[in-house]
């Protein structure tokens, strides 16, 4: 037979295709073809597999190397031609879309002081989360928030942003997590440039979190018909707070120790519609049990150091590291420190998984949860 | 005619009921009265008035006329056989249901350190407000709160809930809130003794806050499916803090200067179905519009010192005092002082009016807003 | 003691208020009265009952009883003058508020070929189901429905509606049923009469049946966004016609046979918010289970005879006759035929016990689940 | 420069990435590789497009091309190698992932009088519309349903579900629809073949139409707490009946004519978290405008013929036929008969689109709304 084959995913399996090529179905195959169609059965176990296999890969993007390549970026490009001064995350697995893993897209933005981004929206949602320096902003909608270290902030699909640092700030480097890749798989991606370039400031500095972040407290006028949260920025004082108090009066997580989701305050859901994020302390000391869930998540070490072991691959992390989870990796945390705590900001596809009725959770049962780490 | 006049309701007005006593109707009401039944002809323009006509009058508690009394019943009556040592507010419109206003019954009760109410559940809701002293605690279905001046906390329909003052406190005086004539009213109300009289703390204390008081943080693992809020308490610090800070960024309302509900933070929604609860804070020299709307509000003093204006009558409060605005009647609020703000709580049944579809709001449109203050 | 006694609710349960009358307390409750102030031992038991005891009693209205009465009426006075024709229920134990059980009005309302009455609207919510004529229509908002017998019609709160008969119709006699008492207890009741005392029918004839009344299927451009079902018409044929296919596929409730609810087709939800409505069919024979629940029920019979136990209170019904069970009592209910299935329709205020947290229910567990019937 | 250039991308547009590749640049980018790293601005303007340009393109299957071979499928492989007996529709643009438009998996799937699939469950949704033969069944979750042409079925994520012929039927085709290729790229598919092979029917036939499908009717006890409908089977008869009485109500939709969509009755929402569907008509002579909107469609023609231009390109269909209309791809659509209606059944992901707030819709503006048809 000189024609191509199309037996090479059966199975032996009572309930799947298990059919193998004969000079007759290789025929009726190329007839098929003519008319834009296919026969299921030569294609049905791959397209049906018995659970999930990522294309993504476990990376760890080490801030120590990244960051001296963040600041030449500065020197050879201006915001002006370059749009945002980005270095992306580029997951082995994932070249294709530009994701840093699943659908999601991630880069490290810098801003020296007294620059500022053009304004634009687009149909991608967006967060930052800030790493260093003193003086970054954003404006989304008019809402102009001021940002330090650890603050995570949200310009969610269709708003109007742009990014800045004052004048008397210092260079300010951040994490930016988009929904790019997904948006883009759904066909769906739109984007405007500002008509002015830039947006005004309408309302007072920081009134989205002044208005929105007050403890189980809402304002009675508060108006609010976005699909979005209209918390905007969640600062890092407050959050690690709220973590340290929730640590003495729980057990955590077996596999994640303490972990609180960011969430619109309206209604206790996600952030945004596509998009979840958490932060999350590990106690001094603290290694998790070993599970796997389906969606995609995106880590940085806000504080501390420890590893992490991601499909039997053990990656060590410190401050300002990123690393990511593939779906349906096994994965577990581990503090490396006796006596201090360590944080993990996380941003996820959860979400999505949930909307769609796809979120799956697995223990790991073998070993007393523990993964072997592969040499 | 000898007969009981059935026409005392007549108005001249087209679509309404205008129909004369006669003999012969005379005769046909009271045969109709043999069956359960009669004309509505007769009742129509009672039953359906043109607007709400409140049964509760404006009344102003005196914190200064109440404080011995509550006190008194220390030496008056037990715990033990009174229940509950609680001196009740008693609307002079509202005494057949024992109400404060609308259908919100409230009292103040007091407790010595080391007394300890036996535990009960009933399909009534209820929230306390801690007006003063050192100790006091309520435990809820488990979980033990510890409370101060100004914290306010829920013991939601059907929870196991008691109260008590720790042996090193100080006598302790709180408002109880319940929706007891409402639940009457709705022939729904059960009553259960705990079969061991006090119930065991099984959670560590203050854990409801901790967990649940995070400002828009959720616990990853928090799991809630009651239709009241998990937060069971919410402390005046973090409260009187939200409203300093949501003041910077807001010009208010008309009506009511900075006003903010506490919610469950789960959904944005009120705290329990029936009941609804707010922070109010009136900046130095505010003095709001009048409007009306629908709906039994209940207000304490909880800082500063004032007045209200309703349906016409001026309300000197100070802090401490309770003053209750009932249904559709025109109110305002003023602060007395120039410098310094004053903050009312309140409780309400609100979740009803916007449950069933009840609710109505109109500004005072005369006399740039304020009322005519009657002699 | 000359004074009023205080202590006639006591009772010698732990937990429970038990405090004797003295001189000292007397004079202390006299104290209490000056300043609008009670003491609440003295009514908590009271106030707190163990469980509901509904203010209603059982009431079976005979339509060969009422026929005639409100048929009289049409001689008696006109609509101009009347407002409405309607002889309305009154139970015994509800006369204060002219409610037919608990918080629900209902009345008999008769009009004459080419009548016509004045449109209004209201905060209270009406229903109609339509028990004799032909020629009956409704219009609510410029929908206009046409009404057959066993036929069940929605005039909302706040809806512009008016009833008449066509002039090539029959004297048409139907039900109404109000939530007037409820609205009126929560203070929230407005009338309006419609300025041009008529409202244009502005939709094509029984538009909102033929849009919404579709099996799980909904206008792709249907946009709505009221508390209240679009689908102002249930037909009878289709409703009887479905509890008939249902009737083969289930055993049904052992309390109610089948049971189905009418619903707003857009959330499954009731068709209002303050009151909802079913009809239920009683098969060849059969004779439910008792139970009791809260919420306050009012029935009638669209087809067939038999009998209910309600609180041991023995009611045999016919077709159009119309009954009530009040909250908490006991109920069951049988079809006399053995040949010919029963049906009953229903309103009710579930929605508000549903909204407020207040739907408790008990099986019978004596006898077999059936009431021992009284004298 | 001997590097591979990464200035393909460039645009001349303020706000937008417009960086010329230099050596320095070059070796940057090289540099940024080694660590799974890029420099965005190299990628930006291709992974931020201005609008969606979808991969799918327009196709027309005629079932005139694909019955024989459907038909000759029978011949050529049992069920039991084949799994399923299905040919599927390979959209050009999407051979990748192996669908028909989108992420949407489409095939015709035949089965003989007395064949019956092995039972599965996998984590993707699916529907089946039938398109000729009588004895059609399908199980889900033990619950048997009976088909005939024009019903519309489902097998919702994770549901054992079966189909079979019954003995006494005659050969039937039916379309599958899947959202494989959509749980797949979410990196979320589970598969598992049932341990008997076949499940148990376990209620009455047809039940789930019984129960769930009475016009704004619903069971008191029904019971539903699954993210997807309860209502498994839509029938041809009553849904052609409601498009014809909508249809006497409504001007229709300039761009769809009388479009409805089967809803889950439980909350009128999508009967599947990820695929809604719907059915239109096309009144006689009808010629829709033409207009544009995310999210990918699938229609089988259910009656009737007609054509549609889709992006310019004219298809024109006859009953049965397939063909689908890519996300923000113009499309009009016309009944070719002026004295019968055309019926359009179709399947789509909208309810990805509308849970992730990615839809957007814009009517065509120029030529009156009628596309300009492409040689």
């Amino acid at each position: 037979m000189s024609k191509i084959a199309h037996d090479q995913y059966r199975e032996g399996v009572a309930g799947r295709a298990d059919v193998a090529d004969t000079p007759e179905l290789l025929s009726y195959y190329e007839e098929l073809e003519k008319f834009e169609t296919g026969a299921l059965w030569t294609v049905a176990n791959k397209i049906e597999p018995w659970q999930p296999k990522s294309a993504s890969v476990p990376v760890l993007w080490r801030y120590r190397d990244l960051r001296e390549h963040v600041l030449r970026s500065v020197a050879l490009v201006t915001p002006e031609k370059a749009g945002r001064r980005v270095i992306y995350l580029n997951n082995p697995g994932r070249r294709d879309v530009s994701a840093a893993v699943g659908w999601l897209y991630s880069g490290l933005q810098v801003m020296h002081p007294g620059e500022l981004a053009s304004a634009h929206a687009h149909s991608a949602s967006a967060l930052r989360f800030i790493m260093e320096g003193r003086g970054a902003y954003t404006i989304v909608d008019g809402h102009k928030m001021t940002l330090g270290a650890n603050d995570f902030v949200l310009t969610p699909n269709g708003t109007w942003h742009e990014h800045g640092v004052s004048d008397d700030g210092t260079p300010c480097i951040w994490q930016d997590g988009l929904d790019i890749p997904l948006v883009n798989a759904m066909e769906a991606g739109f984007y405007v440039v500002h008509p002015e370039l830039n947006q005004a400031v309408t309302h007072p500095v920081d009134d989205s979190t002044a208005t929105w972040a007050a403890p189980a407290l809402r304002p009675h006028d508060g108006k609010w018909n976005k699909a979005y949260s209209p918390l905007f920025k969640y600062e890092w004082a407050p959050t690690y707070e709220s973590l340290l108090r929730y640590a003495k009066v729980t057990d955590g997580s077996p596999f994640d120790g303490i972990l609180m989701n960011y969430v619109n305050p309206l209604n206790g859901g996600p952030v945004m519609p596509t998009m979840g994020a958490s932060m999350q302390l590990l106690r001094p000391g603290e290694h998790t049990q070993a599970h796997r869930h389906t969606g995609s998540f995106l880590y940085q070490v806000a504080k501390g150091s420890g590893f992490s072991v991601i499909n039997g691959k053990r990656l060590d992390w410190y401050e300002r590291d990123i690393f990511c989870v593939p779906s349906w990796a096994f994965h577990e945390h581990a503090n490396a420190s006796a006596t201090e705590d360590a944080c993990l900001f996380c941003f996820n596809d959860m979400p999505v998984m949930n909307a769609l009725g796809l979120y799956r959770e697995e223990a790991l049962a073998d070993n007393g949860g523990r993964q072997a780490v592969l040499a």
